[in-house]
């Protein structure tokens, strides 16, 4: 008989479930409201009702599950199973999540890191399907990230490993990033990036839709008005591609993947885009890993993350 | 009873050969000359015959040894055994050198990347003993380098993973790097790299004990002459560990690694050049990861390879 897994992952905004057997079929899925204002107690308890929720559209109790893993905002540990203080849960502060839902579930529970969640969700059963060795960029207001190595979730010592959008790409006379540091990935090739890169050359007179745009400036209007044509719009989104096939090229140097999969907002964009990334990307790595190394859109989109924890939930029993 | 391994260095100079045992006890040891000049065959016929030589030492038959690895320069497959063309092995061309050498022992045997072998030997018997996850830098004439996630090698698909030395640390505006790509950390952090750096300096005019030395100015000098109070040559060696800071950063996000072993002629510089590449590598680094990663000079020096060798071929019969 195949195992059933529990994927669950905890949003700031929407908790997701999905049951999963291990021939990575959906049996069942739901996505219902966090309502994180109503205390981590409620939290767990929806968690625990969608569980249940899932459980029962597929007709059998719970008790029958192999094991769940949930995906969770960092900082947290995933070999204690506790989330410290994610800035999107307020008051939620060294939680032992992995125990709290073992009890309320009475099955084996873990927890992994959100954006280790994603990667593994599209290595199981998205882009990344069939690779022992991937990388995922998470392109949005951050540039987050996973690697797997081997076939397995690369977590480094304390289980930070992976975060790609800080590597530093302009060591000396860089952007400050978000986290202090200076030239990392993420403070040229996020969205946050890409509009600084925007608001930097406006601010130096130069003509373009995008002129006056002033707050209402978006990662949306700046692709929309490349896609009209407008010379500098181009030319923001081609720098911000340049930025991430640099960062990327890094990665290939490190990592020799089969897989560079994109998620997140940015990684919609067109062609055009792809086209100066990858053409950057391959230019600054050496060629063979270079012409192994596929730069692909996820598959998965939103679903990323739920799908992973229940492949991280299969992972953990067949250990 | 315990298990035989045999590490073989096949270097352009010198051929190192190791009988070490499963417990990590070295047996047998014996280093001589490659002369590459005499071809292929004859080089196969001075590696066999060094094997010999440590297995008679320790008084037992080739065959009780479990297997051997040949640590080689690169380009080559380590899956296919093959060695393709390394610049300082004149007249090597795709030669299948692991079944060469299993020919001629009549024991398994696999071959290696140096690096990679370089790296496996600190981790099992050097520096990294007891990580998990670790990464060694090289520093020579360029930066190679290896890496260690979840106790394996990292390989990647083709085998050619873990080129740390090209990473880039200045993507926009940087220097060109041998390898063809703009803003690598060996343009900046090889003893080639600091040369540029102290050239470019000498150039513009600057005084120190270090002007007019032309073609004799070398990473010693350099070294001698900071350590004798020349201000130019201490910014020289200063700007030098902080670009090894900022590329070790991005290490420390990525791996979360235990150690981050430094190896080569410029991991023998003074505590100085350790205490400002540690204090750059935490400034630009998450505070837990850079809290965790201990920067440390190698303990096996030039016997890195061949003892790691050793290491590989255990990891090859115990997979």
């Amino acid at each position: 008989m195949s195992q059933l897994l529990l994927g669950i992952d905890l949003g700031g905004t929407n908790i997701k479930t999905a049951l999963v057997n291990d021939e990575k079929q959906i049996l069942a899925k739901e996505s219902r409201p966090t309502n994180a204002q109503d205390g981590v107690e409620a939290v767990l308890d929806q968690m625990a009702e969608a569980a249940r929720a899932v459980a029962k559209e597929f007709g059998l109790p719970l008790e029958d599950i192999a094991a769940a893993c949930i995906g969770a905002p960092g900082p947290l540990s995933q070999e204690k199973g506790v989330v410290y203080s994610p800035p999107n849960l307020p008051g939620w502060k060294d939680v032992p999540l992995a125990d709290h839902m073992s009890h309320r579930l009475g099955i084996p529970c873990i927890i992994e890191n959100d954006a280790n969640a994603a990667c593994y969700g599209e290595f199981w059963m998205g882009a990344g399907q069939g690779s022992q060795t991937m990388v995922l960029l998470t392109l949005g207001t951050g540039v987050g990230g996973g690697i797997i190595t081997n076939g397995k979730l690369l977590r480094g010592v304390d289980g930070t490993a992976g975060e790609i959008g800080h590597m530093k790409v302009q060591g000396v006379g860089g952007r400050t990033c978000g986290c202090g540091a200076t030239g990392c990935l993420e403070a040229y090739a996020s969205v946050t990036g890409m509009l600084q890169t925007a608001r930097e050359g406006l601010e130096s007179g130069v003509a373009s839709m995008l002129s006056g745009s002033g707050d209402t400036l978006t990662g949306e209007t700046i692709a929309v008005a490349a896609a009209g044509g407008d010379e500098f719009a181009t030319d923001v989104m081609n720098t911000t591609a340049r930025w991430l096939g640099i960062g990327i090229s890094s990665l290939i140097n490190l990592f020799n993947p089969e897989k560079v999969v994109l998620a997140g907002g940015m990684a919609n964009a067109g062609e055009h885009f792809y086209s100066t990334l990858r053409k950057t990307a391959a230019s600054q790595s050496f060629e063979v890993p270079a012409n192994t190394a596929q730069i692909v859109r996820s598959t998965l989109g939103n679903d990323a993350g739920v799908l992973g924890c229940a492949g991280i939930a299969l992972d953990s029993i067949n250990q």
